[in-house]
């Protein structure tokens, strides 16, 4: 074998958790998962293959960034899935309600999802190709007290994550769509309003990025092809769409000074009163005002938005972009269906969530195992009662193993015991045995105490 | 988008978890990893893709089962892992000791992992694509303490789960190998002893499945080409195999028969030593002796194997064949570094266990959603009122939600909740605010009481 050793190395954008790093993680999921249940949403799994129409539908754009499976045993090829949200969209297309049979899914209907999803791109340093996406989504209602939910859980998400400096952005694709109005953007020979009006929100969306006068420069440039959605805005345009980023003041007061920029723009003024809704109903849940910020540069990069979207920003760690995003989606399961079916969501980008965190130091790795106690086999021939001690102590609750290195000797099991991180070291030799005692060393605080043997048990039950 | 529509189907193979699938499965596998957890067992994840050599490694036979990526982002071939087993063993060859630093992995180390993995056959009815694999495994020992707890593992599994009657069958590699050695099994041609005996026991693997009078008459046949490693056992052989099968007897009985049969055969003696030691153990840690088989057929599919081996099954339902499958490999590391590692662990196929318990009548499907309250919208214009009132049931711990159904009559908020599987609901129309009170109906014993609002939170602390 020796002559065909192989690498033992990752592809690029793939992580390893070993224990500090998946415990933390697992800790901060468990965290976000509370939440989530908390507000009904139900968790649901979907493979992590489906065919690849399901996942690239009838775009072509998106296809480019999907891990494709080379299969001969499939009629249809086979990907892997970039998100959690077109396979939700598969499955409420797949589970229509039968009010009689009472079998399907009934709607309005909360649901959470926590996995990886996969983007095939170039490996490159610090972009992750395979990352854990946790969504919650409520299909089936146009209320905005879905799109209020979704803030509320942003919010609280935060909170619960030990976040202190945090804001939501909220806007609406809506407003977006008057802008675009008031831009004066139509069909230009074969490229449609539609589409001009998204690349439009996908150069505003970059304003983070790039500063607003590039966004300007950009929103102005002439299109390159014929087929090009560049926006080529006119001068007036600009000045318009300058005087609408500049809008200032309280949320309420945007809002206002919003409207009086869309009098008349309908589909601008819907978009401002469900903004309107969304804010009152978020004071419902308690949520402090100052923790949302009506932001009206906010496009979110998704084509599929056609309502309210927001995102979550760490004040002290800005560069990490959002890390908690998400807005309302009619359009997709008619993919599926042929039939638009209202629904809002959301998506915490976990991986980036947890790096960033990492870096503001709100992560712990101090649990190095989920081991409590290690018992040491200090004499030979007494391995029945070492394990016999171990298995007491799991019945009585706490994680427990006998040590299994090989060098028996005190010196190396007490040292294993402490650089892989235990708590508790039981010692039991010659002389305990004799004595009917053990020796309970607490290797945070380093106190040793001697117990009789029959009450190590509740030794446990009283320091935990 | 209608005349494009996609049919909201999977590819065989691969399964959807709904709520009640999904809630059934999350409370087996937090059954089965507080028992991995209480035996130390660290978890850590590895990624969904790896390097293709890294899986296939030098066999080439493995290559075939395995879902293979298209990327043209990757110098080196991608492929999705088949078990966790090999990505462990790149794991422990990426991350070796330094003990100055106190980096890497300090052996031995327990290791636990749960996830997906995935075959790359034909989709046919029953066969899982992907299915998840609930692994333990212990690195860095030679000692049968971690072999015997590894049994131990299997046992208390089982028994957490509310299996009745189940058996853990025990044999090892090493008395196959010696019955290799009894059959007279040597180099034939191309074909070397090892391979021979490797298909011997893949053969006699195929006892429940086919009967013994078949594999007998299997391993007699002749070699196809110069290259079949067919064993062709002699009548001679067959005579001692059949007698190897048939040692009858309590297991201690069954081992001393064993050492008869293998007398200076020293691979088959220590093979028996170590079952015997195993057996002594797992008594120390209090596994009832009739839980264990010693069984001198149980081989094991896989090629890695090269010492105990061990399988469980359900005895009311032997057709899903074992659910919780391991062994003892020192070679697996090797791969990597060239080196052997001493290594035992175990798998249980989740998703075949899950449908074997559901045969058995012992998975509780009886959760649709994790919601406990539902909160009716009763009063046009109160939205603020009901949204208060959840987020308060939130903050008393309880999972709530407000009812977002379009139709907000009482009848169908009331039939939603049932429909729903709803345990509460929280009754509020003009009358009870009026009072300042809540009805808080039980929906599974009906019961309603009128309750102040402000002692709603009280309510739920006494009931639940």
């Amino acid at each position: 074998m020796a002559d065909n050793v192989v690498k033992p190395e990752r592809p690029g954008g793939f992580l390893d958790f070993l224990p500090p790093d998946y415990l933390a993680r697992e800790k901060m999921l468990g965290t976000i998962q509370k939440i989530f249940r908390s507000f009904g949403f139900d968790p649901i799994e979907t493979p992590r293959i489906e065919f690849l129409k399901t996942l690239a539908g009838e775009t072509s754009d998106t296809g480019k960034n999907i891990f494709h499976i080379k299969s001969t045993h499939d009629d249809e090829p086979l990907a892997i899935p970039f998100d959690h949200t077109v396979p939700f969209a598969r499955i409420l297309a797949a589970n229509p309600y039968n009010a009689k049979k009472r079998t399907g899914i009934r709607l309005p209907w909360r649901r959470m999802v926590v996995g990886p999803v996969f983007r095939a791109d170039t490996p490159q340093s610090g972009r992750y190709r395979q990352f854990y996406q946790f969504d919650a989504d409520i299909a089936g209602t146009s209320s905005m007290l879905a799109d209020a939910e979704i803030v509320a859980i942003m919010f609280l998400t935060m909170e619960a994550l030990g976040v202190k400096k945090f804001k939501i952005r909220l806007n609406n694709r809506k407003i977006l769509n008057g802008l675009a109005i008031l831009a004066d953007i139509h069909d230009r020979g074969e490229v449609k309003a539609d589409d001009i009006t998204k690349e439009m929100m996908r150069i505003l969306d970059k304003i983070d990025k790039i500063g607003l006068e590039k966004v300007l420069a950009e929103l102005q440039s002439e299109p390159k092809t014929p087929f090009d959605p560049a926006p080529a805005l006119s001068e007036d345009a600009i000045v318009k769409i300058r005087a609408f980023l500049d809008l200032k003041g309280s949320n309420e007061e945007k809002l206002k000074l919003c409207g009086n920029v869309f009098q008349e723009i309908s589909v601008a003024e819907e978009g401002i009163d469900e903004l309107r809704q969304i804010l009152d109903y978020i004071a419902g849940m308690g949520i402090p005002a100052e923790a949302v910020d009506i932001d009206f540069s906010i496009a979110r990069g998704l084509d599929y938005y056609t309502g309210p979207v927001m995102e979550t920003i760490l004040l002290d760690a800005p560069e990490f972009g959002s890390v908690f995003g998400g807005g309302r989606y009619n359009g997709l399961v008619s993919r599926f269906t042929g039939a638009e079916l209202p629904a809002t969501g959301s998506s915490i980008g976990v991986d980036r969530l947890f790096a960033a965190l990492s870096h503001l130091g709100a992560i712990d790795r101090a649990e190095q195992t989920v081991t409590e106690v290690m018992v040491l086999r200090l004499e030979k021939d007494r391995d029945a009662d070492y394990l016999q001690m171990a298995a007491e102590l799991r019945g009585a609750g706490m994680n427990a193993e006998v040590c299994l290195a090989d060098d028996t000797t005190f010196k190396n099991q007490f040292n294993f015991a402490i650089t892989r991180g235990m708590k508790f070291a039981i010692i039991c030799g010659g002389n305990e045995f004799e004595t009917q005692t053990v020796q309970v060393k607490n290797l945070q605080t380093r106190k040793q105490e001697e117990i009789p043997r029959n009450e190590m048990i509740h030794y446990f039950k009283r320091e935990n």
